[in-house]
């Protein structure tokens, strides 16, 4: 397929080199020019705007940062439905809230484009190797002719309803991560303060009602002392503000994902944001110990 | 083996009733008689008191509910190790403070009897069915001494060390067990406001990073409506009541665990104290309702 492609960190420039490999055509749009060098190697054509990535493409595919960055990419001036002829299918592979999700969808309609919001889980590694996993909101017969392109980089797609829900659903899945996270992180830190085998006590409780991927994956790199993302604090951080706006606008209150932005951000502030996320485990050891003295007799 | 049992609840009650349909010789001592007669009936003797229960006896148990039954039934003046001729090895399978299991092994070491701190996960379902998992801590001669009692009762047995380990690892497990309930109800509650399709987010977001037991196992309990309890949220309650005061006498701050501590502690207050531990999805969810207004089109 001829494909238009906007935006190329560590997620877009893997998936585009899967697009390249499997032979698709793509054309390239990105703020820093040395980070198509690789992919121009590939047989990637450069375009100057998004506007003209999307310009006679078969789709045009985003994957960039903050949500006023994906609003620029395809609504802005130079956006891509400001093309004459405009890519028919727009697929937003950023996180970002349902909310512009849904009004891309509206002014996209409005060039008879249909868009599909497609955020991804499974980070740099997933990307990488082609895992990601899918979470697709949008009109069915766009998500049809979009197939080849997200088995190109993905590995699980799933269709959860109209636009947006691909969105929300990757909230869902935000919340649940946090949520976990900090359990985990609290769990060893008491754990360990009360002078447990950390081995065996994550291998006992893991197999029976509290168990869960987080544990059984990033709490044997905490004991490790690997602090390497798999995903990193910057990334969780960014998804839990569009969590936490999205629930406001919906009038819902968040306690423990509104603590777990509270503290993520708090590790990010003192200099782990590039950590994997299950960092939050030595921060918060760290914080409690700085603060409050250990009592061990009372 | 000649068994002393204190606490006929309905954990106490199933585990008694496999001790002797195993062979083994169960005298029993609970506060309201009318418990004990369904055992009598299957051949278990009853005791005046706990000193009674443990006199003579190869090893005695209990199962009771709060820390001052427990320290009452064991250090106090009609307690197990007041007996002239106590049991020589004691099983608390309650869980209490890991602190008050290292004092009853102090006090129980005085009177040449070996202390082990036992509870279980696992709920009523495994009490009945004697799926129990175990977390043991204590004297290792006393676990191979109590082993026939164990296997009787539940299928997985792990001596995590020394006195107290058993109640700290139960600890860890049920700050893991907390937050993750918090988690899928916020990550629900979140869901449903979105007009996601339930079914197919829970599926999709629990393949991956954000699975667990409870999503798994609970959330479709939610789904269904049904609150009946696998784990009872007054049980919830009183575990993380024994959290809290361990970790503050540690200097350590939980905060996430403090909250769910919180949030359970006013489901039990709205009545919903016998319900199940994924009560407390609806209960956010009507909470939030009740109390703000939802916006959808802001």
């Amino acid at each position: 397929m001829q494909v238009g492609w906007i935006g190329l960190g560590v997620m877009g420039s893997s998936m585009v080199g899967h697009l390249l490999r499997a032979g698709h055509c793509v054309t390239v749009h990105t703020r820093t020019r040395s980070k198509a060098e690789p992919l121009l190697g590939l047989g990637a054509v450069l375009a100057d705007s998004a506007r003209d990535a999307s310009e006679g493409a078969e789709i045009v595919c985003s994957m960039v940062g903050l949500p006023s960055e994906i609003e620029a990419v395809h609504l802005g001036e130079f956006g891509t439905l400001s093309a004459s002829h405009p890519a028919p299918v727009l697929i937003d592979f950023s996180t970002a809230p349902a909310e512009l999700a849904r009004r891309i969808a509206v002014e996209a309609r409005k060039r008879h484009v249909l868009a599909l919001d497609a955020p991804v889980s499974g980070g740099d590694v997933g990307a990488r190797n082609a895992t990601l996993s899918i979470m697709v909101g949008g009109d069915e017969s766009a998500v049809a002719t979009a197939l080849p392109i997200f088995n190109a980089v993905g590995k699980k797609v799933v269709h959860q309803g109209s636009a947006g829900t691909g969105q929300s659903t990757k909230a869902v899945n935000q919340i649940l991560v946090a949520a976990s996270c900090v359990g985990m992180a609290e769990a060893l830190l008491f754990a360990q303060r009360s002078g447990l085998d950390l081995v065996k006590v994550i291998e006992t409780v893991g197999a029976g009602a509290a168990g869960s991927w987080t544990l059984s994956n990033l709490a044997p790199r905490v004991l490790r002392g690997d602090e390497s993302p798999g995903f990193q604090v910057n990334h969780l951080v960014k998804d839990l503000e569009i969590v936490m706006e999205e629930a406001h606008r919906m009038g819902s209150v968040l306690e423990a994902t509104a603590l777990a932005h509270r503290l993520y951000k708090a590790l990010q502030a003192s200099g782990g944001g590039e950590k994997g996320t299950q960092a939050i485990c030595p921060f918060l050891a760290k914080g409690a110990l700085g603060t409050i003295p250990i009592i061990h007799n009372p």
